[in-house]
């Protein structure tokens, strides 16, 4: 079984070697992972970005499941290109599984960069738009998707040291879909 | 033919105006615009998010195609939500279509919240992640989708006063929608 290993790991200096242990921890499960960067792409060719575009919607066609790191990026929701990585693979009805190092839920997460208004019980932000108050992590269809296409958003109680380098939630969707995709592993 | 009208336009406080706009501007060119807000959903019902997810899920399975509003949201990227719908209607391999009310690259949208360090070419974020740099306005993801999958993105110049009422690009993104999907508008 395949796993479509989703996330902006890809940016992390040492993308590779977090690639690698990921792909070590789906093996100890019976499974493959399938790291984005494993598609050999040079950078500089003019089309480098439709590239990678195409080897990673080859390698999510591949795959069985995805499991997506949706710690917040560069704001308060995850990774716009994780998500929509999530959103593929949830329309073509595979295993959608996701996992956060932040466990803090969205209301807090937008009171980090920005002030909070409570107007009548309904909160906005600084940029005067309205602030989702499901008391959920992320945008509700992520955390949703998760739920009835997969299974919940794993967190850790409290958020690890290095947000981008511990695995343990990534650990627990690798055998949650060791669980769901392996028969030998019930 | 149907057209879900994603985008961050829900959390406006003149959304159902908005969505009314949308959907007015849809059926000027034969269509029929489905927008989140339609379905009624009571904000303090115990699974009130969840109602709203399966709403939006329906509306997506009755749709012919996706207009996803792409204007930043909370960070340099689009709104988590709307990217989630994108790759789920690409994902079910229907007519993808998106704009950007804000026609900056990828890198300058990062530069406006932290600086953005160079190091030997590549670029990294005061995250310490690196920055994609490949002159697009968002994650190649959603970029490329649009390209192969629909129509490149519809971005304005320059940047409209009101970044979340103006609907010029918006309307181009309905009439690329009529010639695609309606045989008489061709």
């Amino acid at each position: 079984m395949n796993i479509y290993l989703a996330g902006p790991d890809v940016f992390l200096p040492d993308a590779l070697e977090i690639g690698g242990r990921k792909a070590e921890l789906c093996a100890r499960y019976g499974m493959t992972g399938l790291f984005p960067l494993d598609n050999a792409v040079a950078l500089a060719a003019h089309d480098a970005s439709l590239q990678i575009f195409r080897g990673n919607e080859a390698m999510m066609h591949e795959a069985d499941a995805i499991i997506a790191n949706l710690t917040p990026f560069r704001g308060p929701s995850a990774d716009a290109g994780t998500v929509y990585e999530l959103g593929y693979m949830a329309g073509r009805a595979k295993l959608v599984l996701g996992y956060s190092n932040d466990p803090a839920n969205y209301v807090d997460r937008v009171r980090r960069f920005k002030t909070i208004t409570d107007r009548g019980g309904l909160l906005f932000g600084a940029d005067g738009l309205a602030v989702e108050d499901f008391g959920l992590a992320d945008n509700l269809m992520l955390i949703h998707c998760l739920e009835l296409h997969g299974a919940p958003l794993v967190t850790p109680r409290t958020a690890p040291a290095d947000l981008w380098h511990d695995l343990a939630a990534f650990e627990t969707c690798v055998r949650i879909a060791a669980q769901r995709l392996l028969p030998q592993a019930n």
